[in-house]
């Protein structure tokens, strides 16, 4: 754990020196959860949005994109449940005014009896050592026993709770664990009440012709509404889907985790519509493929794994996520869900307007079920940036900082580097940007020693460095170095565009998703 | 303007029957001056967003990209002056309780006054013919003279009324002129009252701590904030710029003409920081490199023109509209304006954090002055749109309409369409199609009679037609139809990748900017 604290605080730091992310307005002393991408983290951004762009509707071609603005009609939120149900059991400790998240409170209360479990496990693998048998222990061990069904039942009973939304007895449930305010101690609190996660904001000037909206706390909204104009403009056949990227914004009592839960956030969703009946089938597909995707990048088989939901939402007869390997252990990176026609079928209602597809196949009209693939951009940036910071010992001795970003995602492609500031060096590394930049982010770099170049690109995440040297005036020659290996070839400038291409294109790497096939 | 009208009302039918745009929420029966991108506009919009992305960053090694969020600290707003002066002046009908802009009201009025002139203009015209000269009439007619004196002193007082914040004065111009509300014809007003632009919302749940917070009503703030974070881990050297994309929200009253005004848009913003005293200099540069932009788009050197701002917002020390001719007239389309020291000296006061760079040349430190570049992505999508859709007539004496999108922003770039269902076709040009679509957004299109299809994606923006025949179950050759010229060649498979891209890749259109400048 303190490893993992470690490398999380190291990834916060170098994201800020290195030009990756900036706490939003940090002249006024930032805002809470709130995050600016700077200019290598806006292009990674992009870079990763592009990615799934062009996987998901560009190579789908019964998938298309749409761009729903963030304002919607209000009543989408009550058809969508949002108005409802989209809260937080939230409870104020009167001494301290600090307020928490009620169910958040109580699992914390139990993270620490798991937090017991592991240190009885670790006590006893280091007496048996090699011949322990953790599952046996977990099984019959009395003391870990004890606390494994305390912990179960306190969770079963918050469940249950929330579920009923019997907000007393959450409170009921907090006095009796005796659960304290975490900063200051005392037990002195209010009564747990419902808040609504979503900004509002007021459309109009007039007092009385005002409306109030929300700002979307989902993109999901503006691609169901927009479902039947998209299906008749664009002549589209059941199956087919329709993708979008957007901000979202959410008002989280406690964000947390960095960039990982922020209140204004960035969504890549893909909503697919499907006869009622295969959506199981597109659920399998849909999780196929979306994990190959992951893998194509070759950020490490074993950072990913699925988590299937057993208590679903109301909405779902299906649900996973891919959970990645984050700084703070395993969490959700992607969801995919089969939401089936609730959504729909909460906008016929509330809307009065037919939202079904007339299947000419099967001769009749139907409300099509969905399968929905919902990652979070700025969590998959998370994923990418905090997989890629290494310390690597290098055969010297010495130590290297470097970001190994897979290199169709990499802000900057190449850097071009002048030996020496003089002797013509520079104007020919000059000319080999100018001629590089139409096709690629080339940056021109001439400070400081060749070698500490080397290291701040390394650091910066550029997947090539091309040096400008003497010889290069006499036959046209540069040497290009390899971020990763730290490899150096002497090739000619004519050859350059090829190799950048060949590693840093698109099509290079999505080709990958079919090679991950194998071992999925 | 008969004919404009008629046109724009085309434009607006047209982009919801193909695709572009709808209105957003519209089974709720829509929100007010919001739109939703649709499949095919979601694409032109991106296209747009990354053509103006590589020509402003990509190009320029002294450029570089940022994504700040939406929700700043709200201070920020505090110096850049949009809480104190962020106003639009409104008064209400007590009868018909509609609201108004006071200061539109008058414009109105003095519009009304302007047509008379016209009206005149075109009288004398007719009635002289060729030997008309129109500078003169409007020196020497009496009665035009008279109308232009009162449209000017009308404009004047209006223009004194809001500096000196005189709003009282504004409402007795109404009463003098005996302004009636233009829906319903009644004099009985109200005061007239400051409005705030800003939309607001809150953040964080409890009502003790929360904070209120503002939708961004540009983007600019959020390069100001972070430039000195930018300057330093980017170790940019000056002049050198920021660039982002990214949504802006303004709670227009009255917000029309489509997605020209819309209370949710997107601005496309560069800054460029360069030493006090070189401003004049650079904002030179930036209005001929932006008209340059436009111009290598091909949409016609005659649509667009500077409007330079004799009245200068109190930021500014020089700034000029490229204005462009939409179905509704010359507007402006895009703004470069010198903005001094006026954004950083005032954020340096609010955040007490010193903004400024030190400059190696000279030795010394300053806040840098700021020339701005600022184009609304969404006139931009509106301009090209407008501006491609034609009717024309063809040598048979039949209509075609056709959507002449430059290539490179076109959604779609080609369409793969097999001549029959049969035969082995559709199998051949789905082949193609999954060639293509590894670099180009391709659309396979088997439904209705050849003739009719190259219509409908003529109509869609589809510049390019790719048509399987038997022939091509022979020797491997197709027919690729121009959208433009309707020509047809006969090119085998493997030349299609090599046809398209040369046609729609950036780098060949932007390298038009070059071009451009013999004509500027």
């Amino acid at each position: 754990m303190a490893n993992q604290d470690e490398h999380f605080k190291k990834v916060i730091a170098h994201a800020k020196e290195y030009g990756y992310i900036f706490p939003s307005s940090e002249i006024y002393d930032g805002l809470s959860a709130v995050y600016d991408y700077a200019q290598n983290g806006a292009e990674l951004k992009k870079n990763i949005r592009e990615y799934w762009w062009k996987a998901m509707v560009q190579m789908h071609e019964n998938i298309v994109g749409i761009d729903a603005a963030i304002f919607m009609h209000p009543t989408t939120w009550k058809a969508s449940g949002h108005v409802d149900a989209f809260n937080d059991p939230l409870i104020d400790n009167k001494d301290s005014k600090k307020r928490y998240r009620a169910d958040v409170l109580v699992e914390d209360y139990v993270a620490k009896i798991e937090a017991k479990i592991e240190k009885e496990v670790a006590k006893a693998q280091k007496r048996f050592g090699d011949s322990f048998d953790k599952e046996q222990f977990l099984a019959t061990n009395g003391r870990v026993i004890e606390y494994q069904e305390r912990a179960d039942t306190i969770l079963k009973r918050l469940g249950k709770s929330l579920e009923n939304e019997d907000l007393a007895d959450v409170r009921a449930l907090i006095d009796e664990l005796e659960i304290a305010d975490p900063e200051t101690g005392s037990k002195n609190w209010t009564d747990v009440k419902q808040f609504n996660l979503m900004f509002g904001t007021k459309l109009g000037a007039s007092a009385d012709s005002a409306m109030d909206l929300y700002l979307r706390p989902e993109t999901a909204q503006g691609i169901f509404v927009n479902f039947l104009n998209v299906q008749k403009t664009g002549r589209m056949k059941i199956p087919f889907g329709i993708a979008q990227t957007g901000k979202a914004f959410r008002n989280e009592i406690v964000a947390r985790q960095f960039i990982f839960r922020q209140r204004e956030f960035e969504q890549m969703e893909m909503q697919f519509f499907v006869r009622p009946g295969e959506q199981k089938k597109w659920y399998e597909t849909w999780k196929e493929n979306r994990l190959k995707w992951h893998l194509s990048l070759g950020m490490g088989q074993d950072n990913y794994r699925f988590h299937d939901h057993e208590k679903l939402a109301h909405y779902a007869d299906a649900a996973t996520d891919i959970e990645f390997r984050f700084p703070f252990g395993f969490k959700e990176l992607e969801g995919i869900h089969s939401r089936t026609d609730f959504d729909l079928g909460n906008h016929e209602k509330f809307s009065g307007k037919k939202l079904q597809y007339f299947d000419p196949e099967l001769n009749e009209s139907y409300v099509p079920y969905v399968v929905e693939t919902s990652i979070g951009l700025d969590r998959m940036f998370l994923a990418v940036f905090s997989n890629a910071l290494r310390d690597e010992e290098l055969e010297n001795g010495s130590t290297r900082t470097v970001l190994k970003i897979p290199a169709v995602l990499a802000p900057t492609k190449a850097a071009v580097l002048p030996l020496l500031k003089k002797d013509g060096l520079p104007e020919v590394a000059r000319k080999i940007v100018d001629d590089l930049k139409w096709d690629f982010m080339i940056q021109y770099d001439d400070k400081d020693a060749v070698g500490r170049r080397y290291r701040r690109q390394d650091a910066a995440g550029t997947p090539f460095c091309i040096t400008v040297d003497h010889q290069t005036l006499e036959d046209d020659t540069v040497t290009i170095r390899h971020r990763d290996t730290m490899e150096q070839q002497r090739v000619s400038i004519s050859e350059l565009r090829g190799i950048i291409a060949r590693e840093t294109d698109i099509r290079t790497w999505l080709m990958r998703m079919d090679e991950a096939e194998k071992t999925v």
